[in-house]
C-alpha cells in the first residue's frame, strides 16, 4: 500500500568540499546547481512521486535551514520537517525520522534519501526503489543501494556483497574511502558497489537495528513516542538532541548490522561531494570546459566555471582549474587539487564567517 | 616667474589595456591604481606643487568625466578643466590647451602631462621639469623628458639623441614601438631613451609649430583666441572639435620639428599602460606576487592580483596570472598574455556596454 510508503530527505548538511558555492547559510542541497530550475532538494523530493504520497515526505534539516526547506517545498507541514537543534551526524537524525514515522505509521516502509545527489535516470531509480520496498515489506533486512562502480573512485565508500540470484544480495562488507589500489582491485573483482547513502527498511527493523547497535539512541527515541502522534516532541528534541552519540548510520548500524542486503543499481547517480564530480556529469564544450555563467574563454580547456550570471568573466589559459564564484567569494584552485577546498574554508572562516 | 608656468594634466584616455580596473565610465586615471589613497590624476596634481601655482593646473579631459575631475580636483574652476567633446588623439587637445593658456598669458611655458602614469621619485622629476622650463622659457625648443630605458621594452616609442654636453639633447629621431631585436639594439647603444609623453615648451613655440605642421589646427584655435579670455569657448569646441583631425602630438608635431630636444631623465617612471607594467613597480611577496585585495594564495607566485577588498579570493595554482575584478567584470588572463586584453575588451563590448 502506498501509504505505507515514507521518505526521509537528509538534508542537514553543509556540503563543505563544494565551497564557495555551498555556505553554511546556504549549503548545496537548497541551489540549482545544475542549472535545471531546481534546487536539489526539489528535485529530490520530485524524484518519489508515485512512490510515496506527499504527505509521506519527511524533510530531516538543520534547525537553521526551516524556512529554506519551507520555502522550496511548500507542501510540507511542519509535521513533516524535523529539525535537528544541532548536527551529530547521520544516526540521531535517521533514528529521529524513523522513530517518529513508525509512531504515526506502524506498518512504515521508509526510505532514507540525501539531499544533495543527482540521479539522472529517474525511471531507473523508482524501479530500483519500488524492488527495495518490496524486500524491506516482506523481510527483516536493512537494504541499502549499491551503484555498480563506473572507475576506481578513493572518495566512495564500497560495499562488497555475496553474488546470488535474488534481487538483493548479502552485503558482506563495508569500506570507507579506500586507497587508490584496494579501489582498483574491488572494482576490477566485480563484487563491490559504491555505497550510495540511500537506505530502505521498514519501521519496525530499522527500531529493532537501533534497538541491538545503538540502544542508548533507541531509549531516547522509542521514549519520545507519544509526542510524536501529537508533534510536541520539539522541546524535548532540542534539549536532549545534544547528548547523542555523533556518528553515522553507515558506522553505527549498516556496517554492524548482520541482516543488510544491497540492490545493484545504474541510475546515473552522482553524490555531487565535489567539483570534480560535478564537472564529471556536466555537459562539456569541446574544449572539455563546464561552463554555467557569462563567461568568455579564450585558450583554455578542462575547466569548471560556475560564476554568477550577470557578472562577466574572462577565462585566458586555463587548464584544469575551477574558477567557482557565490555570494562574495571568488575560487580559482586545480580540479586535481579540489580535495584542498576543506583547508580553504578553514583558512576563511578566520576571516570572517560570511566566507563559509 | 613662477606665474607664467602651467601644466596642463591630459586625463581624456580610456586606458583599455587596464581593463577590467579601467572602464569607459571610470579609467584609470581616476582610480587609486596603488592603493595609496590618492587616484593617478590626484597624484599628478600633486607632482607639480611648488612647479606652478593651483590656477595654473588645467586638466583637459573628455566631457563625459566632468563630475570625475569637479570631484577629485575640487579646487579647480571650470576654465581649469577643458572638455572634449569627442575623442581626437593628442594633438587637437594639446592645440586647445596651449592656445587657451598662451591668450590668457602670453608668456606662459606649459608643462604637459599624462594623468595615468607613475612616478616613483618626486624631487628629481620636480627637478628635471624645473630644468625643462628654464630650457623651454629661453629658447625656441619643444622639449620632452626622455627615460633611460631599462629593458628592451617593445610597449614604448624610442627617442634617438645626438650625445652633448647640454642639459637638453637635440632628437634625432622618434621610433614608436621597436620589434624586440630592434629595441635590444636601442638600449646597448645607449642613444635612445624612451618618449615618456611629457613635454614642456613656450606657450609661443608650441603655436608656432602648430601653424607649421598642423596649419588647420592652429587656425581653428587662433581664432578662438577672445573667447578663451572670457571663457565662452565651449559652444564653438562642441561644434567643430570633431573636424578636427585625430592624430597625436607626437606624430602631428614632435616627428617633424626640427627643434626638439630631450632632457634625459631616471624618475622611476612607468605608463603604467598595462598590467604588467603595474605588476613591474609594485610591491611583490616572497612568491613574487603582487596582491591587492583579501587574498587566501596557495602554491601560486608570478601572478598579480587585485580584487575588490570585500570579497574573499582563494588563488590556489596558479603561476605567471592576472587575476583582477571589478565592477562586475572578472579577468584571470596569463600575464605573458595581456596584450590581449584589448580583445577582450572588444568581446566584451559584445555582450554589454556596462562591461567596458
Amino acid at each position: 500500500m502506498i501509504e505505507n510508503n515514507f521518505v526521509v530527505i537528509m538534508a542537514g548538511g553543509v556540503g563543505t568540499r563544494f565551497w564557495p558555492f555551498s555556505r553554511n547559510n546556504h549549503p548545496k542541497q537548497f541551489h540549482d546547481v545544475l542549472g535545471t530550475g531546481q534546487t536539489m532538494l526539489q528535485q529530490t523530493a520530485d524524484r518519489f512521486e508515485g512512490v510515496c504520497l506527499p504527505q509521506n515526505i519527511f524533510v530531516a534539516t538543520n534547525a537553521e535551514y526551516y524556512d529554506l526547506v519551507k520555502t522550496q517545498l511548500p507542501f510540507l507541514t511542519d509535521r513533516q520537517i524535523l529539525l535537528e537543534p544541532c548536527r551529530r551526524n547521520t544516526a540521531p537524525c535517521v533514528a529521529y525520522a524513523c522513530y517518529k514515522i513508525t509512531a504515526l505509521c506502524p506498518d512504515a516502509n521508509i526510505i532514507i534519501a540525501p539531499a544533495d545527489h543527482i540521479i539522472l535516470k529517474e525511471v531507473t531509480f523508482r524501479e530500483r526503489i519500488v524492488t527495495a520496498l518490496e524486500v524491506a515489506q516482506n523481510n527483516d533486512v536493512l537494504v541499502t543501494l549499491g551503484i555498480k562502480p563506473s572507475r576506481p573512485d578513493t572518495g566512495y565508500g564500497y560495499i562488497q556483497f555475496e553474488n546470488s540470484d535474488s534481487e538483493a544480495k548479502k552485503v558482506k562488507k563495508f569500506t570507507e574511502k579506500p586507497i587508490a589500489a584496494l579501489a582498483q582491485q574491488f572494482v576490477e573483482s566485480g563484487e563491490y558497489v559504491w555505497n550510495a547513502g540511500i537506505f530502505v527498511w521498514s519501521g519496525k527493523s530499522i527500531c529493532k537495528a537501533f534497538k541491538a547497535y545503538l540502544p542508548k539512541m533507541d531509549l531516547f527515541f522509542a521514549n519520545l513516542t507519544p509526542t510524536y502522534i501529537n508533534d510536541t516532541e520539539q522541546s524535548l528534541i532540542d534539549a536532549h538532541y545534544q547528548d547523542m552519540e555523533s556518528i553515522s548510520i553507515d558506522f553505527g548500524i549498516m556496517e554492524k548490522a548482520s541482516n543488510v542486503h544491497v540492490i545493484l543499481s545504474e541510475f546515473g547517480w552522482s553524490d555531487l561531494g565535489t567539483w570534480k564530480s560535478l564537472y564529471e556529469i556536466s555537459a562539456k564544450d569541446d574544449a572539455q570546459n563546464t561552463i554555467d555563467g557569462q563567461v568568455l574563454v579564450y585558450e583554455s580547456q578542462n575547466c569548471i566555471i560556475k560564476t554568477p550570471k550577470d557578472k562577466l568573466v574572462v577565462v585566458q589559459g586555463l587548464d584544469g582549474y575551477i574558477v567557482a564564484e557565490n555570494d562574495g567569494v571568488l575560487m580559482i584552485c586545480r580540479l586535481e587539487e579540489e580535495q584542498r577546498v576543506k583547508s580553504f574554508v578553514a583558512d576563511a572562516s578566520k576571516i570572517g564567517t560570511q566566507f563559509i
